[in-house]
């Protein structure tokens, strides 16, 4: 991660990654397809976690209150590791290629996530809704936590955000 | 736009659909850059009178409100072209490309709305909020009128889909 803020993403080789990080070009590519993977390896990992959380929600819960605990799985992922979130976003905002690659796996999280409310019973046009509204909390409150102070609790940015959201849909 | 559809976007050239509409290529490309802007050349406008219509909104309306009063001014722009807008989401429905086109118009379209926000002096954070969940429920409103019959509008269907909104929100 570091390799790709020091040399741009695009100048840097797999050769280098696996170099830096102790590794031949083979053993790297036994982990990753390729170098994009360094970077969004971990989203299908975070995707099915936010999901497994949803499911596990009591069925008592609401679809917006089975979304939270989807978040809560997503701090409780990423939250020990400001310093290679902060890097990570870093990259892909300098990198037009990668910015699109990261809407795409947000469009995937959303999806999924409203797949699992349907599941729920929660009726199309509301599962989606939670889902997206969801989605935005958690796009939200990862950035303002990668851009403020490493001891802030990305789980205590979420739920202000999921609050923020409450009161901003309860105005008048 | 049927051409798209009746050949697929790939297979569609530009003499193809200049053909269809009566024009030259030379008259088509006084209009379009590429094919691509058939699709997307009113995606600017759009943008433009949306943020135009959360600028006029009251200085007494809530983030939320001002946002409301830009899926007005969308609803006003495309309501009257159910059948234009329905074959234009099943082109890019069938067209990964096309989909990542869509996913960054929509982005920036959050972004502007954001922008707008700011400069009413709502903050930062409940400024992205907004404008991630007012975009949220544009695109789940559109595709709800998209799919259902001709006769319904967009307007009252963008209507149900904030109210529906709040009422998640609010639960519990």
């Amino acid at each position: 991660m570091e390799l790709f803020l020091e040399r741009g993403y695009e100048q840097t080789t797999v050769a280098d990654i696996a170099e830096r990080a102790g590794l031949t070009a083979r053993t790297f590519f036994r982990y990753f397809a390729d170098k994009r993977e360094v970077l969004f390896g971990g989203s299908a990992i975070l995707e099915a976690r936010m999901v497994s959380a949803l499911e596990a929600a009591p069925s008592s819960a609401s679809p917006l209150d089975a979304v939270a605990a989807a978040l809560d799985a997503a701090a409780d992922m990423l939250g020990e590791r400001h310093k290679l979130s902060k890097q990570r976003q870093a990259v892909i905002a300098a990198n037009g290629e990668l910015r699109e690659r990261e809407l795409i796996k947000m469009a995937s999280l959303s999806q999924a996530l409203a797949n699992g409310l349907r599941a729920r019973g929660v009726p199309d046009s509301g599962a989606n809704l939670a889902a997206e509204t969801g989605v935005a909390v958690f796009r939200i409150a990862f950035e303002s936590w990668v851009n403020g102070p490493a001891r802030a609790k990305l789980s205590d940015v979420m739920h202000a955000s999921m609050e923020q959201l409450r009161s901003l849909t309860a105005a008048d």
